[in-house]
């Protein structure tokens, strides 16, 4: 397995790879890797004869106050998981070499990071579509893959790809869970032993709303304001949102739809905010 | 020569002709091409096997009062001059190709677009860094020459490449002039007779500070407000501005430097707004 550290190696590595007649599958994370980010490389040799990791913490995608510098590391360990996985290559920059100083050049994409997270957090998604298209740059991959857990991000970086023409494949990855149910995210380790129980109320009442809907039920807010009430019987959960909004474009549904839809919630635990989501097909749709 | 309207023709284009080790040179343009444009040309040729012209009339760079549908256009004449300067595929891509419905994403280059013409323009350089990012993507070019009369612009197209690590090679393209100093710009053809004769006094007053420089005069921002009232004397010249900045990162210099630095101006004649610039090196720098 490759450690690479500089763009240019990064994209040499790519070019000699494609020169080879072979595809380039990229799993861009930011490291602290989980079976989440392990079932994306799965995905990802589905889809390429060599799969590239970059693990790289993102400082464009935190706000001041967030936890950039707390962000959980784990870099032996993360390399010892990607080499169990048949990585090929793993792209480990550092800072100055993704933004040296003077870097001044932001992507953004604009309505669909509006609500939900972006509502919150308004600067995330620019950071997260900047670092994105400068990855791609340097990676120049085949294939991309993005986890369904973040599924805004996902929806942003295929408006991005489809916009910008970058000619790279993005391939969804379905959300890892764990026995208990709580979404898979490196942001999980933050939780006491208490809050890490109470969050199993995401994915209970956000299984008990699909369920409902595939025994019958309207997709509509109601849905989601009986899951926001769910939710809230745990003590230690603050929700930051919980929207019902169309599969495809993410806006928010203020009645029925007959088309799939998604609820999506942002909820904190302390100083933990956790997502989860889960898709609703209704009946005939 | 051959015209191309689509992405995919145009990227399928430009891989067969490195698969045939060929270099692939790009002049993006908006057409009504001009002495200047086919300099710019020459310029490719000296860099690449193959040059690439385009032709769009970038909406998202124009504000909504500003001049997009009166844009000058003539794609007959314009393909009759690519055809003489030896160019290889003219890439003509209808809007709808560009920016198709939904389409949301921008790329921003800050500090740089600050001042000079983004004061007045504040969209105008987002739609630039938008639209060249997205070209760049359809032909994957080697190399791109952008010209010096529009200086501001080819500073922030050198950031964007530099900060989203573009593997392409900007090359500037010197600017070009009218035998009486007017710098060719396809707004020339909105002068009327009398504009257009007062329009000399850009070059002329910036020759002058060129000319005083080289005399061993200094560069401080006295030298700009001299050049100010010399265009001001020209009863149809209304300014727009008229700045000394630093030739490298365009900040406004405030007091005398020995750095190289540049005179920008913008002035309007009737609706026109006209721009110039010069480089200034101080003796001993």
């Amino acid at each position: 397995m490759d450690l690479i550290h500089t763009g240019a190696e990064m994209r040499a590595w790519s070019r000699a790879a494609r020169a080879r007649g072979e595809r380039v599958g990229f799993v861009p994370t930011m490291g602290y890797l989980h079976e989440g980010h392990l079932s994306l490389c799965r995905v990802a040799h589905e889809h390429a004869d060599r799969v590239v990791v970059s693990i790289f913490v993102n400082p464009t995608q935190f706000a001041p106050a967030e936890d950039l510098s707390r962000y959980p590391r784990d870099e032996e360990g993360d390399l010892a998981k990607c080499r169990a996985e048949g990585v090929a290559a793993v792209f480990l920059p550092p800072v100055e070499e993704m933004y040296p100083p003077g870097s001044q050049t932001f992507v953004t994409v604009e309505e669909l990071t509006r609500g939900l997270c972006g509502e919150n957090r308004p600067t995330h998604f620019r950071g997260v579509a900047t670092v994105v298209s400068l990855l791609f740059h340097l990676v120049e991959p085949d294939v991309a893959v993005f986890g369904e857990k973040d599924y805004q991000q996902l929806k942003v970086i295929q408006r991005l790809v489809r916009d910008q023409a970058f000619p790279v494949t993005i391939v969804p990855g379905p959300l890892v869970r764990e026995p208990d149910g709580v979404a898979m995210s490196s942001r999980n380790a933050y939780l006491t032993e208490e809050e890490r129980r109470q969050a199993t109320v995401l994915s209970r009442s956000l299984f008990w709303a699909r369920d409902e809907v595939a025994a019958g039920r309207a997709v509509d807010p109601a849905l989601a304001a009986e899951v926001r009430a769910r939710i809230e019987q745990a003590p230690l959960a603050e929700v930051d949102y919980v929207s019902l909004v169309d599969d495809d474009d993410l806006t928010p549904l203020t009645e029925a739809t007959s088309r799939p839809a998604r609820i999506a919630v942002a909820v904190r635990f302390g100083r933990t905010r956790l997502l989860d989501n889960v898709q609703m097909v209704p009946m005939g749709s």
